[in-house]
């Protein structure tokens, strides 16, 4: 019997809430509202909604994780991963994933109208956390009827959003892979952070955050989002992809880049202007800066109450988020009494193998959630 | 007897070239000149002009390796390598150090006036290489009557122009210390380059290179020194010396940095453009990307003729020039035959090391000029 590995034909949906309380309470203390979540589903919710899981995406990404939108020739972010027999097989859980707060993909974020001004936030827009992240998706599965998760995963910022899903809503999470993440950033990992800020503030366009009606700060947020790139790939796979070959020149001007490496980056960096937006990227890394799950209680205590099991996974190669913090996090689930299992994947891809390394991935994925579901007995779809 | 540790007051010199042909042919095919080279020397040449070193210093160096400028505080950049008893011991040894040609601390560079206009070159100033600086210091060296170096040395680009010296002037070199440097630039380190070079260039002051009588790309420059910064450090001296601590908050707007770390990026980025021309920065590190001493031949062969003795130092933490890339040089320096040691130092410090870490260096760095005045008998002092 042939399987069609497809999720096909998909539609981002979008949910304003609408039961009382209609906004959110913050963790900076200040309230957002009306808030609307963008938010896509893949398979189906069984009658005992026990086979619902939660994905999250990363900085730059949407809710689009898998399948295609009509007309589209590229499928979501983590096609990959989510489908029919693949990691996260829609033929047995129903697959959620929802764009974060603070975005730009449909949920509520700096360029939104604020409803007291008519006009979009810009920086009015108040500081969220990867908490009020995760507080909003709790309000979507509250509306989808979803008591609780067999599973909440995600790589690199989304691994932040299925850690502190774990630790805020420990009876609503039956397990947890983390990807290529860290349960705090470091200093390394704020200041590439804050490079990427400066460079969009530094643009003129920038204008203290309102070019809503006005030329964006596309120069600034394209050097941002090249600091990225490189830190998302490693020396090795840069080395495999481009070497030092040289690239068509275009101007014949001095300075024009003439390595493939500075093509790529400036490709990168021109078409994510297209996309996002310079605002949503000052809030969201910030909020990925600001992360800091132990705060300062020693992350084993904070994990003392949580029930999820964990598969924590990172590469060896990834030096934007190292190995040794997953390792600190598996070490920290240990301590606590959780039930976790570490692999460190060799990969040369960096930290973007959360994206590209799929066959190892959804080998321990597929075998995880197999032994998830037998464990507690409940899960069968 | 006590010993006087510092080089005291010293100077900067300027010689500009007199001698035909005033000018140099450059690895473009164009000629540049005149040519002004700043240097600084410290130490006594001896009578038979055989203990003299030459230093090179790092993309945004000068000449003032060692010693006070009068009135000032701060020492050289490389003031604990360099003066009596030290690693390269001026009671032993005449050290000379030159600003790079391309440069803004005194040599010829894009901010020199350009003789065909009576303005500063800006964009005019031709397209400089690692070779034609170390071309530039050969003619330098013609004017001190010195024929033959007892060392060249130097860290990061330092290290290339030595490997370049090296191999360019081979009667000329009888040792070589090439410290956390490499014989190519890989797609990684061009990258972060490049970033460095978009940001100049994504400021409007750069005005494509013509801000001489305005106001300069400040904004630009800085972001370009922050990337840089977080490269020299490690992720671990990071954390060491930043922590994820808070700063004060100054203005208490909201992006403001308020980690320490993102204090001391801007710190360093707002001294940086005191001093440093952001053409000059473009010119610099274009030159870095360029070097490739291996140029397609295979870097064993290119070293075929070189008679110089290398000592090659790398450290561990030194995520910006990997260790891997000064195993290489190493390798092929013993595939040529050459006598060729190498360290590679336990250290924290990232790339910084090779300005940070003096106990270690001068140990090795003394005992291998003395090996190498031994071993040829005619270099005593």
């Amino acid at each position: 019997m042939e399987t069609n590995k497809t999720t096909g034909i998909v539609e981002t949906k979008y949910l304003t809430f609408a039961q009382p309380p209609e906004d959110l309470a913050l963790e900076s203390g200040e309230r957002l509202g009306p808030i609307t979540l963008a938010y896509e589903t893949y398979g189906s919710l069984n009658e005992g909604r026990t086979n619902a899981i939660l994905l999250f995406h990363a900085l730059s990404g949407d809710a689009h994780a898998a399948g295609y939108h009509q007309g589209d020739n590229q499928p979501g972010w983590w096609d990959g991963m989510i489908g029919p027999d693949k990691a996260f097989d829609t033929n047995k859980y129903f697959v959620i994933c929802s764009n974060v707060i603070g975005g730009c993909m449909g949920s509520t974020g700096p360029s939104s109208v604020n409803p007291k001004t008519g006009q979009p936030y810009s920086l009015d827009f108040p500081i969220i956390s990867i908490k009020d992240m995760v507080n909003a998706q709790a309000r979507l599965l509250d509306y989808l009827g979803i008591d609780k998760l067999l599973c909440v995963s995600g790589g690199s910022m989304g691994g932040m959003q299925a850690l502190q899903w774990a630790v805020s809503y420990p009876t609503r999470v039956r397990s947890a892979i983390p990807i290529a993440t860290t349960a705090r950033h470091s200093p390394q990992q704020i200041a590439f952070n804050e490079v990427g800020r400066q460079a969009i503030m530094a643009d003129p366009n920038w204008n203290n955050g309102g070019y809503y009606s006005s030329t964006p700060p596309t120069r600034g947020l394209s050097v941002a989002r090249m600091v990225g790139h490189i830190t998302y790939m490693s020396d090795a796979s840069m080395a495999e992809k481009f070497g030092r070959r040289f690239k068509d020149r275009v101007d014949n001007e001095k300075f024009e880049p003439d390595f493939e490496v500075e093509g790529y980056l400036q490709y990168r960096g021109d078409n994510f202007v297209k996309r996002f937006d310079a605002n949503s990227y000052l809030y969201i890394t910030k909020a990925l800066d600001y992360f800091d799950l132990e705060n300062g209680k020693g992350l084993n205590q904070v994990l003392k109450g949580v029930k999820a099991k964990f598969l924590v996974i990172a590469f060896k190669s990834d030096w934007l988020y190292p190995a040794y913090q997953s390792r600190e996090i598996v070490k920290a689930c240990k301590l606590a009494g959780i039930d976790a299992t570490y692999c460190e994947l060799n990969s040369n891809y960096g930290h973007d193998a959360f994206l590209l390394e799929i066959e190892e991935q959804e080998y321990l994925v597929k075998h995880f959630l197999s032994n998830v579901i037998e464990s507690n007995g409940n899960g069968k779809s």
